[in-house]
């Protein structure tokens, strides 16, 4: 494997190196064995420091095939030894997520939805800090609606916000909603935007995100099981979300945002526009043209990490 | 395969055998063809009604590998035809979710949380009006955390709650939130009861059940990344749900129950719990163990349906 080489791109560099993954859990040290459940990975059955300690990238999506692709293109991207068609599934005793390790790369399925992802990264930064990781960066590569932009162009988020426009997340503990911020990280953000003027055939903006909480009512889709509302306040509403600064709308973003910030983990979201939200609710372009627009968030992130590990000047 | 006898076990017969499966939305109607985007079907590549137009059960559980299992045991119990090892993926075109069809019978996944399993809901019941099918119920066959209940016990959802257990649903509707009743069919739930004490092995109550959005702050557990609470505070919160009638945690039952009384059809969540929560966070129980635990909803289920199909007395 190639060694590791951090172009930290801006004056940060020696803050940067030292940061080490943490939890914000007074109790996870008083376990005497930590049962990651919906990984299939035990800090007593599984060495996770010997595993994932050098991991400095999460690259994480919701479906368990295109993470699978993303770990194969990256082993490509990064010209590491071994057959990358051989990916090993590191869950496979369990189907609820997917997880490839690709040199200093994690590759890893959420599934849809806020609860689905927020599951995995609760594990995820316990597995992160039992590894003993630093200087991680995560990036969550997705698909979305996209809100007066042509179709396959890639949204880097600028906010995460809710279904007001406003960027926290709420979260219950123990009966109580309180609210977080969403902020991400701007420089890596700006890197991205950065990135994205090298290659070809990647039109990308930076934007707002919106993430709701179900992909037909709480989106003003006319074409679910329920519909309560007019095909002219569908565009009012989203006409609202596009003065708010909205570029795309999808399902994990704020949670994502949320809890990488309250860990201090530098984060990016980075989603395609499968269609324009303007324009209709259903997806029709053609599976190809789908596919391609799918590998774009890939490109950009590859050419990224390929940057930062000093493989390109 | 045999002949569907429907056993109303009750005098709502001849209203329960007209009831047909009706969308609420009022532009569906208008779409030239409807493609169900996380099933990978529509109504132009497919015909639906000869696909499907015989279902009478739909039973929906969040694990792929789990989902599957049930349509290869249900299978075998209705005894029909064909080898129960050869269940093919309906929706093999996508890995959002995994369908199985036997017989009269719909096997189908849902991954975790409220937003995941809505998006499947949306679609599955286009799916079954599209298809003109009628009499159909529908059951949650899920894990959970138990309440004051041995690990193993099976919970038949009374009234799916919050998490400040009120028997409600908020959906955000085009940046509004509206409230929706999540009361199951409670003859459903007794017919369930019924059969549990015509079953081995089959501990069952019927209680509710707190929907939570996440796995870790939200249920009041001590082991995620994040946890700013008291051991003591935590058990002051899962004793208030036990007080207010919670017997298990889980993350999808308010949106199921919701979205199916909206539609007119009758629902039921039927969950194992696979630990104790006053005694614990992690889920400790060996593998084999867990097994068993999962298959009871299953069992108790195809008892069910062989009731109703008139395949015992």
């Amino acid at each position: 494997m190639a060694p590791i080489l951090l172009n930290s791109m801006g004056n940060d560099h020696s803050e940067y190196i030292k940061q080490q993954v943490h939890v914000k859990n007074p109790y996870l040290h008083t376990l005497e064995e930590d049962i990651l459940y919906h990984f299939s990975l035990s800090t007593k059955s599984h060495n996770l420091p010997e595993m994932f300690g050098d991991i400095k990238f999460v690259c994480v999506g919701g479906s368990a095939n295109r993470m699978k692709a993303f770990a194969q293109f990256i082993h490509k991207e990064l010209n590491l030894p071994g057959n990358p068609a051989e990916v090993q599934d590191i869950c496979e005793g369990t189907d609820r997520y997917c997880m490839y390790k690709v040199g200093p790369v994690l590759s890893i399925s959420h599934g849809m939805g806020v609860p689905s992802i927020s599951i995995m990264l609760h594990e995820l930064i316990k597995l992160l800090h039992h590894a003993h990781c630093r200087d991680v960066i995560l990036f969550r590569l997705g698909t979305s609606g996209g809100v007066g932009l042509a179709p396959g162009t890639v949204v880097v988020t600028e906010k995460a916000v809710d279904y007001s426009f406003r960027p926290q997340f709420e979260q219950v503990v123990l009966g109580k909603v309180i609210t977080r911020s969403t902020e991400l990280d701007e420089g890596v953000a700006s890197e991205l935007l950065q990135c994205s003027t090298e290659l070809q055939n990647l039109p990308t903006v930076i934007g707002n995100t919106m993430c709701t909480h179900d992909f037909y009512e709480g989106q003003g889709r006319l074409d679910g099981a329920l519909c309560s509302f007019s095909h002219e306040e569908k565009l009012e509403y989203l006409r609202k979300a596009y003065e708010a600064g909205v570029r795309n709308i999808e399902m994990e973003s704020t949670v994502f945002a949320a809890m990488c910030r309250v860990c201090d983990l530098k984060a990016a979201v980075i989603c395609v526009t499968l269609l324009n939200r303007f324009e209709g609710d259903q997806i029709t372009s053609p599976h190809d043209v789908l596919v391609e627009y799918q590998q774009r968030p890939q490109v950009l992130v590859a050419h990224f990490i390929k940057k930062r590990l000093g493989h390109i000047a």
